[in-house]
């Protein structure tokens, strides 16, 4: 625990997750200022956004922050999948009077150019999802200083990450929130029900690697804090608890989601194209949870999105990602500090 | 903790899990001779062969065991699934040169038949899978004295339990091998994939009822029993980890597939019709994982059995069920109770 505080410059073992799309540097800025890894989801980010929240970042505060990347492979424009999507989704388009434009935004992997700004901001901690960056991206990271952590949903992928040098491994288990971090499966959808749950995940990575180990997936309270260590884990990576926190930019109708707290989540496909955890609402439902017409990620989403606009201007969450973790009991509406505070206690016991 | 054993008449909170199949009252009274509660699965034994078994229990040990029923309503006999099931299958009855014969055995759920010969020998504690049986039935044994536990996969169906008077009620997480106890699913394969991990199901569940709570699923070596109870259970129930002890009855096909720690799990329901957590092989790739053709439970067993019995005879188990938990870590081949001393050692922690 303490060598992984060593690591990360933190006075506690417990980083936020990054959660892109429902989070910026507010969250991470609250969540550093404790004494905790804030973490700043680029996923979504254009270059100059991340420039800006990058500048943001080191005027307002001098704790160590976590930025999060995707690296995913970009697949090929597909036209006959988005065509067959667009097809599936009309009867959607037609109840909401609106087009299938194009949309912006989506998901961008980590490229050069953001390495560029990367180098330039040196934050204290760079994490991955989907494995990590080709060597060339990955190396003038590094060599700023970076600590450079990323998300193992098997044994194999912890052994793959030690191999390539991480200081750290999160080993997320089934329970989490948001995408799950595979990347050694040649088709995520198909093998994401072997996924495994975070109590037998965390000790059999524990014993495959040498790296600290950091428990994520269905911790929410002091309890499972201290249940993660019992498993031998350094530290831990909590999303969902941040969720209703002022300082998230989650919208209302996410918020609205998570106060019910057992309503199933599940791991769907129909948001992005690749499994994530979310809870089911009637996209899940109609479309999902994993459906075979969703274009490869992150070409699902462009489609989706529409849909989504339309629906929460009518107050409804019927085609927003709803994501969430399994356990949403550490969901509060209260300043992320005080999220922190609660969890901490986990360290003590 | 305490209160669990003055429940279970036992000196440690430990619950070897009934496992249908591959164990009889050889590892039941080896585990409870430990002063962990070792566990008869009842659920294959026809009323002549439990009458012998609970005869042969009560002459060997005084100690408590737990008889462990299923309870699903038994479906109508569904001919048109079965031959739309015994079609999909031709392809390896010819592989194989066999015929889809009638199997005998199969699984059946708690009757009156059963219940008076538990009432005959008293045990001292009573589980049930997949629910309760109804209240005509449950009576008579809870009269006798004995302990009534059962699974609950969800928030909805502890608190279930607890309103129909359980003394106990096991948590069955994701991680589990064997079949999902879920009972208030209309349809438990197409909800399977919205299970919840142990370390988020267990505090939930102790959140949500008084009685006390029995931690399932990846739990296999001190440090999970260790988490488990600061989650908040009051006990924990392992099965996998006893599986390639001398005293269970696994096949040897299962035990070798149980050497390898990684290769992976997946909730299937071609070996009986429910969603059932077991090694992936070739019946669970080539039919499954879950296959809308499999009849009913437990009809879509009878249909593999004839397959299974030959494929083991080639020495394989491309049609065993090789059920089995997502931590295989704890299984050795030694005695049941040198199992139960690894694990107890965390209750210590």
């Amino acid at each position: 625990m303490m060598e992984l505080c060593q690591i990360l410059g933190t006075e506690l073992p417990l980083i936020q997750a990054p959660m892109a799309g429902v989070q910026g540097s507010r969250l991470a800025i609250a969540v550093s200022n404790t004494g905790a890894l804030g973490s700043l989801p680029a996923a979504m980010l254009s270059a100059s956004d991340l420039d800006q929240s990058l500048a943001r970042l080191s005027e307002v505060t001098d704790k160590p922050v976590n930025i999060n990347f995707f690296c995913h492979d970009p697949p090929a424009e597909d036209s006959v999948a988005t065509a067959n999507w667009h097809t599936h989704l009309e009867p959607y388009y037609r109840e909401y009077g609106i087009e299938a434009g194009p949309s912006t935004g989506g998901r961008a992997p980590f490229s050069a150019e953001l390495a560029d700004i990367v180098c330039l901001y040196r934050p204290a901690v760079v994490s991955f999802h989907f494995g990590l960056p080709d060597e060339q991206l990955l190396e003038p990271v590094r060599a700023t200083g970076a600590r450079i952590i990323s998300s193992a949903t098997t044994v194999a992928e912890a052994q793959w990450l030690e191999a390539r040098g991480v200081d750290a491994i999160i080993a997320q288990g089934i329970e989490a929130g948001g995408h799950r971090g595979m990347f050694l499966s040649s088709d995520a959808c198909r093998d994401a029900p072997s996924q495994i749950g975070t109590l037998a995940l965390v000790p059999q990575v524990v014993a495959a690697v040498k790296v600290p180990v950091i428990a994520a997936g269905g911790i929410a309270d002091a309890a499972g804090v201290a249940a993660a260590m019992q498993l031998g884990a350094s530290g831990v990576q909590i999303g969902t608890s941040f969720l209703c926190c002022p300082e998230a930019d989650t919208s209302q109708v996410h918020r609205d989601s998570l106060a019910d707290p057992h309503t199933p989540t599940v791991l769907t496909n129909v948001f992005s194209g690749r499994p994530a955890r979310g809870i089911v609402n009637r996209a899940v439902r109609e479309l999902g949870p994993i459906s075979p017409l969703a274009p490869a990620f992150p070409l699902a989403g462009n489609a989706i999105q529409p849909l989504r606009k339309a629906a929460e201007s009518r107050g409804n969450g019927d085609f927003t990602p709803l994501w969430s973790g399994q356990n949403r009991s550490g969901c509060r509406n209260c300043p992320a500090a005080e999220i922190v505070a609660t969890l901490a206690a986990g360290f003590q016991s």
